[in-house]
């Protein structure tokens, strides 16, 4: 054991030393990534979601992946796989999940940098900074476990377990051909457990393991009203306005103590445990710190709630988008003959998705006034999900981001959603180990979307360290 | 007396009998000016606006005007002079205006011909149309009048009275231009009274003055909340969202009965007369129709008052326009940094614009929580305007519009403002005389604006018939 232990030690040393080393051509690999703006939610862009399939396509096979670009009937996944050579023993086999699709970069004016010419900045606070789209959700990330499993391969011809990688290209837009693709290739996918990198750490210094994301749904709802635009002058008074009605219909979707007022809303919320809730209170969140970083001081959230708890454990509504009449500059007194608002819902465990959609249609439904339609679109979603972090992957994790960080790593819950994550546990049975080193203000979906490259490099030797501890599991099982 | 009637109707004969047999060449002027893009409100089509000023000042000048084109911060004015040749004898002087700007198109995807190449199209209803942006708003009615005074002249070598001429291009924008033109250039511009033609008949065969028009105050409020957009996941639920703020502040501004919530709103509000009702109800206004042309069945606004007193005689508030967080395909999951509203207001005689504004910030600041800002931007605003229709010029227009319609025309209220109106009456102590050919579905400011061309035609002949009866006052008075 002893021996195992120290062999390992140099083993990993070595890697590490790789990655240090060859941190500006990892850079530049990267950078390569992010200049291709591969937005997927708009069409416009969807030849660049294919050339950036291709390009991670390409990083896995210069390392020593097979690969293949699946096509689907949205955008193309990237599967790679890695075997030990000669298959000597059964040894425990990883999935690796990014997304190599980004966000829209609008608003493009607030941008101090192009989104799509990816450049190091000297930031204040964080040091070397890499600026564009993409940066840190998710390429930056999706990089640090490649440049990883280079480093392995490089040093030692082979990663300490089984590796296959899938990079899906629609993860900013609800994933919609995940679920058939996983349907057919579940076999091919299906491993002991699923590693993902698209999640935070708890601080700069501190890194951070997920034991549970919030779930996700979504709709776009059309309010409809006059057969077409009309003069506010002309018409203004008797006719419906769907602005308005829209207006109505949101100012109503919370009470005054900030609760979601869709009747059942709650009901299938599970809250947390006492011993959850006494965890939480331990690890020194900051709300006024959290808030003040962007801008707010007070929690908007339900009353009665400590900001952890209106961000892990508390489902949201969330008005995303509106469009309706006349958004250019200057004025014009129309009286449009629909209006659209984007909604999004967070999740908790218990809550199921289709049933929080099915709620909100009532709700609309039930406050249209004579005249008006409605019409929900672009709808989807998934169930939020919760780990036994005792489970031996995750305490190899935690080891592993201890030697990296120096500080032991925190359990978090994630207010984001992360489909896939549900997805591997429904259709394949598997749990995910999410760990990922995107900092608070990295803003993400935000203009000026940032990754340090702190966290770009020491991400990049977390995984390497991880791959260790994975492969170090087998071998004293085997012992 | 009976040998001026006579010559008056021979004279005016020759004048109908020229503009018949000129459509064809009328319309190829209008078309044209059609194929300008002078969209006043967005500053990219700010050539075109001049290049419209331009081509209407040369319309003047081809028949005979002294025309000259004024430079203003914004757009340019177009001012054209015809007096009687040698200056006989003091005759009255009338100032026609009209605008030469036109809405914004979009939804360009609504229309079914491109918006500025403009077409004759067929009509099940009306026969022959003219389809374009600005065909009844205000180009083609504003050709009415130049193809009216073009025939007087061409047939007869001069103009009943003495005529001006003030074309603006930026009505649609709210002309902030107006009010330091007309204090610099009234004294030129002063004249007995306006003749306006920006307005519709009552139906399609029966013509109408406008006895009284709705003023209008507009503004466009900015709800600030983030300091930068959030992702909803890492921020729903503390994080104030400006899209909620700003939908619970519009759903606030009615009350359940329609009535507009703002305290002070209705307090200048001057009813109509018991008289004025009793015409209005004698008018054989058709709400059902009205509304039922538009795709609407119920009145939307305030209760306990008709159709036609709800477009007539009460204020309204309108939500014209948010605009906030994503609007583009699919689904993005943001919490914005900001959300806006643009509102207008339609107002009846007593309500003054700047109190109404001044309620909105108190109303709106009043509405803030923690964290949120607010911001106004572009307001402005006209009050409502009433007339004499007993004066001499009004019933002169009677005659003149019965003589080409076979129809006495009706006086009636305007739901929208005109504020050239206004400003006249306030700057230059005179009144307007607002007779316009437009009709209900014209759909003005919507997709597939029209103008059929009998109102065209017909209106250019009612023009040169006004122009008779507006000298007979004259004839009559030097008698």
């Amino acid at each position: 054991m002893m021996i195992a232990a120290s062999a390992s030690n140099r083993a990993i040393g070595r890697v590490l030393d790789n990655l240090d080393r060859e941190e500006p051509a990892a850079l530049e690999r990267l950078f390569r990534l992010l200049a291709i703006p591969s937005v997927s939610t708009d069409p416009a862009y969807h030849d660049f979601c294919i050339e950036a399939a291709e390009a991670c396509a390409g990083a896995l096979r210069n390392i020593g992946f097979e690969v293949r670009v699946e096509p689907t009937l949205g955008k193309p996944m990237v599967i790679g796989h890695w075997h030990a050579p000669g298959g000597r023993r059964a040894r425990p086999r990883v999935l690796f999940y990014g997304h190599c699709d980004v966000q829209p970069p609008d608003p493009l004016d607030q941008w101090s940098v192009p989104p799509f010419e990816p450049r190091l900045v000297e930031d204040p606070h964080h040091g070397k900074v890499i600026v564009a789209r993409g940066a840190s959700d998710d390429k930056g990330q999706l990089m640090t476990f490649i440049e990883a499993c280079r480093a392995w391969i490089e040093v030692h011809g082979e990663l300490p377990v089984d590796v296959s990688v899938l990079i899906e290209g629609e993860e900013e837009s609800g994933s919609p051909s995940l679920a058939p693709f996983l349907a057919a290739h579940g076999d091919e996918l299906k491993a002991d457990f699923a590693l993902v990198c698209d999640t935070g750490q708890w601080d700069a210094d501190t890194p951070a393991i997920i034991a549970f994301l919030r779930g996700l749904a979504f709709s776009e709802i059309t309010i409809g009203g006059p057969s077409r635009d009309l003069h506010s002058g002309i018409y203004g008074g008797p006719a419906l306005n769907p602005l308005r009605v829209l207006s109505e219909i949101l100012a109503a979707l919370h009470d005054e103590k900030g609760r979601v007022a869709i009747p059942g809303f709650y009901d299938d919320v599970r809250n947390p445990s006492p011993a959850e809730l006494a965890v939480w209170r331990g690890l020194g969140f900051d709300a006024g710190d959290f808030l003040g970083a962007v801008g707010l001081s007070a929690p908007a959230g339900e009353q009665g709630f400590s900001v952890l708890e209106q961000l892990w454990s508390r489902p949201t509504a969330e008005i995303n988008g509106i469009v309706g009449g006349y958004g250019g500059p200057g004025t014009k007194t129309v009286i449009p003959a629909q209006a659209t608002a984007k909604l999004s819902f967070r999740l908790v465990p218990g809550q199921e998705p289709q049933k929080i959609l099915d709620g909100l249609h009532r709700f609309v439904e039930g406050r249209l006034p004579a005249d008006a339609s409605v019409s929900f679109a672009h709808e989807g979603g998934s169930a939020a999900v919760g780990f036994d972090t005792q489970a031996p992957a995750f305490q190899a994790a935690v080891r592993a981001l201890q030697a990296e960080w120096g500080i032991k790593p925190v359990m978090v819950g994630c207010g984001g959603s992360i489909p896939i994550v549900q997805s591997f546990r429904t259709r394949l049975g598997m749990d995910s180990l999410l760990i990922g080193f995107a900092l608070e203000d990295d803003r993400i979906h935000s203009p000026n979307e940032k990754y340090n490259l702190r966290s770009f490099t020491k991400g990049a030797r977390s995984w390497a360290r991880i791959l260790a501890e994975l492969g170090a599991i087998d071998a004293v099982a085997a012992t």
